[in-house]
């Protein structure tokens, strides 16, 4: 990367030279001329990556609305998919007025943006790069793409955190509450502790290393998920007097199939998008190797444990088991080998059954297990760059201590849990966040929508 | 835009040098032929930008399938997806053997193709551009990119246009008529009207602009569907005669919820990918942008929208909402700030909601609300490129007048909603267009295809 | 293509210069230095380009997954879902460890690979490419992109074969069964056969052309597929006493329509993705319009042959139809002109059409037509080569004879059919590889998992 830099400061200072060689009217150097658009094409080249990655990261909206609802109640899947439509709409509002600015501004100190907060209005000369960038986003100086490539890549990764809470409050939670708490989370919450890392604040001075989110974004949504699950309280019946637990089968597993490969698909342009250029292609290929390898191990690790403690092959859990994976080779995608990819995703995998069973024993009710996937996986992926992090590894960082990592951990999970607590609190205060009990029985879609999913199938009523 | 021809016009009169630099027996010049690769890394980074926008707008057809068949009752499913899987096939055909030439051949008159007419038949150099190009695809001369490449994107447009029809008229039309005026859609009338605006007839002579095609594409669609949902009349049952309308459900709004992100993600190489070519990558970042924020901003206002008038956030007016603000930026995507794409897509969502009532209070029948989000928010879009245009904008033309814009609307939409009307008419009077009503009530499922589509499962019948 | 080889030996030649040119604390050439960036561009632009085609062939497993469980049964879709995510997870491992490395390592004899065998362990120096590169993957010298790019591209076509078998055995066969068997035909088989094509082996030699696999992976996949077909038996009731077939309704066409949109926009992957690299983008241009058309054509004509035979627009012939025609473009579409393809389009979804009707005549029960479709179109298609193939083609090889293409037919059929028969027999004693009765009747989804895919819907019991 150092080197990279030094050729484009050098470049920065011949390529004027050329641009200015058109007006003498002397005859151009057609070398020099040519040259020119050498730069051209780089950054042509990495904004066509960085765009084509923001796509697939935008469609994991399709991937999280499909395995949501299908691990949902057929009375319920308006309700979800409504969701799932206005928190991404909302959150390209708020994220554009404000998060944005607040996580990569530059800022007074290491704990807060202060400058180009609103709008991307601040000043900004992107495509340039380090040295030669002037502006008020530095910390989005490494990467050689217009400020709206940047912006558009940034957006669809925030709005991922928002999605993975409407999974955990799922089938009770009031319409409006749920898009209070997601316009706050995309527009505050998030952003503030993103700064942190990824804004130049004060875990990037540390060595904390996340290269596409597994604390950033998993399990910051992950974290607000879980204060949801536990303020709401658990699904009517989930946990019945005599101390067991019914299990709400999911009403669609073919949307929770599609989903989750959609989802994989997606993690193409979340992890290998995160190098936010093509450079060689050498960490590209790399961090796509690791990751679909952690995912496909993480598969194959949670059939194999539920198959050993359910006795049968759970679909839900396989379909977790590979999102576990994904979640959990996030932050060491790039620092990482294939092999330790492997091991990662196997513990991810075998992490997420025994959470999702966990949670059931302690009652707090998440429907879709989102907290096991994205919070309980998006830890272990954190510690696990400090655990399998080599030196020269195509990161190009150097390897953090696990005590570095659990810090960033503890710092971003107690913030965002407690103010998660609070807001979510307030807003039960405020009016109520759960819906009636009668809405809760005769369905959400109903209730909230006055429609039906399926409204030429006959659905069946349970319990 | 200007400068890039420019230089690749001095490029050519370089190039031969190092072409046949090979052949003395001279020592080659490494730094000459090193140039001349600049030029195929040029060359091949516009193609794969292309291809990968034409093949998400390809994708589209998953989308349109899905929203229109989930916004339709499940009996006519199997007739729905047959449809748009037939109408793309032949539209690959037509537009290969008469469209693609009709709408870019060079022409003698302003207002008709009359070169290279018949399956990619003329003689054209692409990849060269502007003064090098030698070919009777001149319009078309301003992208540097193979002509299997061009001819590829344009394809997956035109397609577009027959599938919006589809949906307007879904539910009671015979499969054969709407087979047969798909095929003279793309084979005659939308590269006719295309003509005049991409193909440099007289409306691009006028100043109209039109980025990714707001009118060229979605209100030509329209104005057909529109025609043909007047031709055949309403479904049985949809007007009651004491004046009330009655809501025809969706069957699955899984499928339509599916669908409407599939299409978003489509329109991501609809109007970025309108650009032809990624040059330093400003043009598509900007306009990945205003289309997501339009989307966005449509969704949010169609919420709105619906819930203050039918007092419930109503999600298939949320998904139209989307489709309402994705259609309103097609034009203006490239000329207009993002702040300006908020106040079109909220504009967008909030006509999309008063369309779709307006047309069920004078009786017209859409299924799936095409009319509304195509024509209404295509012409919108159009107009909105002389409103919110800007001098300097990345698409790099003059603002058109309001009244240019309105001419092009006004005689596009004239020419082809009349054309339609009497080729609806025509195939009514030549055995009829409509099934009969037995056939409507039991579904065309079992009376055009003797399938079901959901054989497994329960149906209920409805009125 | 021979060009290019011999301006990268030059550069070879040249760049060292320019690496070095930094360390003397003389002055930099920035010419020089700008030079050698070309290179980066080139191999950045040729891994964004193998990357999206890989993740393009990954998401196929999305279009396997829908339409094998849309045209199968509501009672064993769990099932089909299942086996399709551990089917591709065991690939990634299984083509990781053992796989690739048989399929690409540089052989003693042209019928094996000797070297590089497990782990992607063997040296190489890619991305370098031609006489530079020095390494154990010689016969993948000819594409300029890091090994881990060519590593997971390849990966995804190995995975599909194995996707293939899926379907044939599908509502029968016992789950660890099927993963036995995928395993070994990922780890050994898929790649022993493929060996002879890509890997530098003997029908390489011989001038055997497959541009995309029509043979190496479609009819490897449907000989597999053919084998189970014929050891496991037919479906209870598929064929009955008096000699008619039951037909036995998919239970969601949907899915399987959707499921083919997404295996036709996977293929734009599949073929164009395997020049493996852009060039100057002709030869991606071409293959993606010879693709497209024959799919259309495809379509056309299964749905013009059904409406013939059976007297409707049958959906399940048109997607089957579809589906004919990629897999029969897949060897030719390098070396076809786009008329050609039409007829072998059209061909495909005649023959498909056929086919199934003929495995039923001859009670073979292959549940998603996997065979006629992979099977007997993947040998049109390599037939296909000889027959339309032209010299001066953008494959850039010599068309090979009739006969050579049928020697490769026969050895890699032969092979592939014949091992799998023995190992389909030896898993059948050992244990056996269908379900009891009473779990086909019931279904695979409670037998096999304790789980519904539907458990909110009534779902009808057939026969």
């Amino acid at each position: 990367m150092k080197n990279h830099f030094k050729k484009i400061a050098l470049l920065l200072l011949v390529i004027p030279m050329f641009l200015y060689a058109d007006e003498p009217a002397k005859a151009v150097d057609p070398v020099a001329e040519k040259l020119a658009e050498i730069d051209t094409l780089k950054v042509g080249l990495d904004t066509l990556w960085v765009l084509v990655a923001g796509m697939l990261v935008f469609f994991m909206n399709a991937g999280f609305a499909l395995v949501e609802s299908g691990f949902c109640q057929a009375k319920n899947t308006v309700n979800i998919l409504a969701k799932n439509f206005v928190v991404f709409a909302a959150a390209t509002f708020s994220y554009w007025a404000i998060g944005w600015g607040l996580m990569f501004g530059d800022g007074s100190t290491p704990y807060l943006a202060t400058e180009g907060l609103f709008f991307l209005g601040g000043a900004d000369n992107s495509p340039l790069t380090g040295d030669a960038y002037v502006g008020v986003y530095s910390s989005m100086n490494w990467t050689g793409v217009p400020l709206l490539a940047k912006f558009f890549f940034q957006l669809v990764f925030a709005a991922t955190a928002a999605t993975i809470v409407s999974g955990a409050v799922a089938e009770r939670i009031k319409f409006h509450s749920f898009l209070i708490f997601s316009f706050i989370l995309v527009a505050f919450m998030y952003p503030f502790t993103g700064h942190w890392v990824w804004g130049g604040g004060w875990l990037a001075g540390l060595g904390f290393h996340d290269f596409a989110g597994s604390t950033v974004v998993h399990s910051v949504g992950g974290w607000a998920a879980l204060a949801g699950a536990i303020v709401l309280g658990a699904r009517k019946g989930k946990f019945m007097p005599d101390g067991r637990t019914k299990p709400i089968l999911g009403h669609n597993m073919t949307s929770a199939a599609l989903g989750t490969l959609i989802l994989w698909l997606g993690w193409f342009g979340f992890n290998p998008g995160s190098t936010m250029g093509v450079g060689d292609g050498s960490v590209m290929s790399h961090v796509i190797v690791t990751t679909n390898i952690s995912a496909a191990m993480g598969a194959l690790a949670s059939t194999i444990t539920a198959w050993v403690i359910l006795k049968k092959p759970d679909l839900g859990m396989i379909l977790n088991g590979t999102l576990a994976g994904l979640v959990g080779i996030t932050a060491p995608c790039a620092i990482v080998s294939p092999a330790s990819a492997a091991i990662i995703g196997i513990v991810s995998g075998v992490l997420v059954v025994l959470s999702v069973l966990f949670f059931d024993k302690i009652k707090i009710d998440d429907p879709v297990g989102a907290t096991s996937v994205h919070l309980v996986c998006g830890i272990w992926g954190t510690l696990a760059v400090a655990i399998f992090g080599y030196e020269g590894s195509p990161a190009g960082v150097e390897v953090p201590s696990l005590i570095t990592q659990i810090y960033g951990i503890l710092a971003i999970g107690g913030v965002t849990f407690g103010v998660s607590m609070i807001l979510w609190l307030a807003l039960k205060l405020a009016g109520g966040i759960r819906v009636s009990e009668e809405e809760e029985v005769s369905g959400l879609d109903l209730g909230e929508h006055g429609a039906e999913a399926y409204p030429d199938f006959n659905i069946r009523a349970h319990g």
